[in-house]
């Protein structure tokens, strides 16, 4: 495992963005938006995501170049085609326009057809939430997650965001809606560990804890069985109707996943409530979560965020941990 | 069981409600309310909870002859004071205003505080799905259930409803955050049955499907564990923020739980889409959940509000089966 100092690892993916043909600017925001996904611990969806990130430019699902247009406004909510530019960037234009009509009007919402995979959700979410906006964010993806009572994937597992800000800490929340994603089951059958809770179905039809079997049927639960399946049905119809793009079902049709529907909603805290009022309402939620008699003695009860910034302070001080042969690939497309 | 026929169910709930003091209109829209969901089966909220909902009044937790107060305008957005008006009429005030503000500008939303219990919370996502409209609904309720880590209820199961208008019957999901509501753990309890998964710890501090263990314990899990534990902390910042009203922590302080915070959303179809668009998009979305391989081969794959639909139909045409305890305790409320 390296241990890579935050801006070393900024600059390094900023070098290798500028190489590949983003624009100076483009570079500076697409790098942070994943060296703060790694610096919060989200590997996945930060500097492990990033080859990955890149191949899909190189591929052309991905274009460079092209900068997002407004497609239709009516008072606070518009609608923008994404044309495939770099997920990041155009998730990331989305929310200031989403923060920019809810300063305007108390809320605003900003629908996005040909998206691309913004990578960690939670960024806009923090992003909404450090321009003291209220937010929800929702995405839809290829099929990936059987619905309840289907035994093939023919729903997405179609992330969803909330996010509130706070002084101590904003509180975000950055959820799939399936019971384990990919990534942690992945992580799970690498290390030969049984997931804590079923999380699928294995090849005989039985609910399983074991991660390979799961990822060899594809047949993963939903969040909570017939409740996240039915959330992800309504958050895909709600991505695709509002920004008239591409739904999982249209997706699934095309030979990657490309050209996504996402959704931003912010409420602009400030004119919901004076700031001490804003402050004692979070507080006071935070504060009776957090004093409650914990499951196990002695433990600390968490809350959406809480443990990023723990993390992301950790990693700053003393460095980010990554694994090795992730950096050999990042100093390898470095000195391409 | 008896077999009631909506009309007779209908014009027996009327009756009662005005003998209580509700005006001709609000007895009428109450009712209706009432019977919509006893049809769509959904009776926990609907005709088994009347006498309930009575007693909120006549114990003065609920108060007839208030009106909802508008306190804050900002473009589509508005903040209502409920006044702790009866919760059907309130919400379904709200809903319609949302439609209102939906129809002007694309995209509306209302935050009520000093809300009373809507009672079935799908009521207002088909209120709005027949007035075209894609909605969202939030409400907080008393603290109900333990977030995740904690032994002691320090959070809402808080209830979210998303709902889609189509021609083919609209797409509501209806769900509470937690796995399985007070209601159905009940019910199982009552039939002597296990609950299909675990719901919750017994007393040993043991995952169980044991129903009565977990109405003993009162630590029930949020739905998908920390997952339904992160939005249920997320939806009470969100309606308590909004609404400037009161938070599960401080609803827990009450003597019973009245004085909700609920957040109504809405989005104009007709605005988002032409028809013939709109229509493609959901048709395309519900056949490829519905055309996938069922998990047990010859059934078929259900969709948020296909079932509460066939139900509807069946009741209306062949009576609504209620319990004769509950019938029983309606014929004595009219008789008083």
């Amino acid at each position: 495992m390296a241990l890579i100092n935050y801006s070393d690892l900024n600059d390094i993916l900023e070098s290798i963005l500028l190489k590949t043909g983003f624009t100076k600017e483009e570079s500076v925001l697409t790098a942070k938006i994943f060296a703060d996904s790694t610096a919060d611990g989200y590997h996945s969806h930060g500097v492990n995501r990033f080859p990955v990130f890149l191949k899909t430019i190189t591929d052309g699902y991905v274009k460079l170049g092209e900068q997002p247009e407004r497609e239709l406004a009516l008072g606070s909510f518009e609608r923008w085609n994404g044309k495939l530019a770099p997920g990041p960037l155009t998730a990331h234009f989305c929310m200031n326009r989403t923060i920019e009509l809810a300063k305007e009007s108390g809320m605003g919402c900003v629908a996005l057809q040909n998206g691309s995979h913004w990578m960690r959700g939670g960024s806009y979410g923090w992003q909404a939430a450090d321009a003291g906006c209220i937010a929800m964010c929702f995405t839809n993806t290829m099929p990936n997650m059987p619905s309840w009572g289907a035994k093939e994937a023919n729903t997405g597992n179609n992330p969803l965001i909330m996010a509130v800000p706070s002084e101590n800490g904003h509180i975000v929340l950055d959820m799939s809606l399936s019971q384990f994603s990919y990534g942690k089951m992945e992580k799970y059958a690498m290390d030969g560990k049984d997931l804590p809770f079923d999380g699928g179905f294995n090849s005989e039809g039985e609910h399983t804890k074991n991660p390979s079997d799961i990822l060899g049927t594809k047949r993963l639960f939903p969040t909570g069985y017939w409740k996240g399946s039915g959330m992800s049905i309504l958050v895909d119809l709600l991505v695709t109707i509002l920004s008239s793009g591409k739904s999982t079902a249209q997706i699934g049709e095309l030979e990657a996943e490309y050209g996504l529907s996402q959704v931003f909603i912010c409420f602009d805290s400030a004119q919901m409530n004076d700031g001490s009022k804003h402050k004692a309402l979070v507080d006071e939620i935070i504060n009776h979560i957090t004093s409650a008699m914990p499951e196990q003695e002695g433990r600390t009860i968490e809350f959406p965020g809480s443990q990023t910034k723990k993390r992301r302070v950790e990693h700053m001080k003393n460095g980010i941990p990554i694994n090795d042969n992730v950096w050999e690939e990042i100093l390898r497309l470095s000195n391409q």
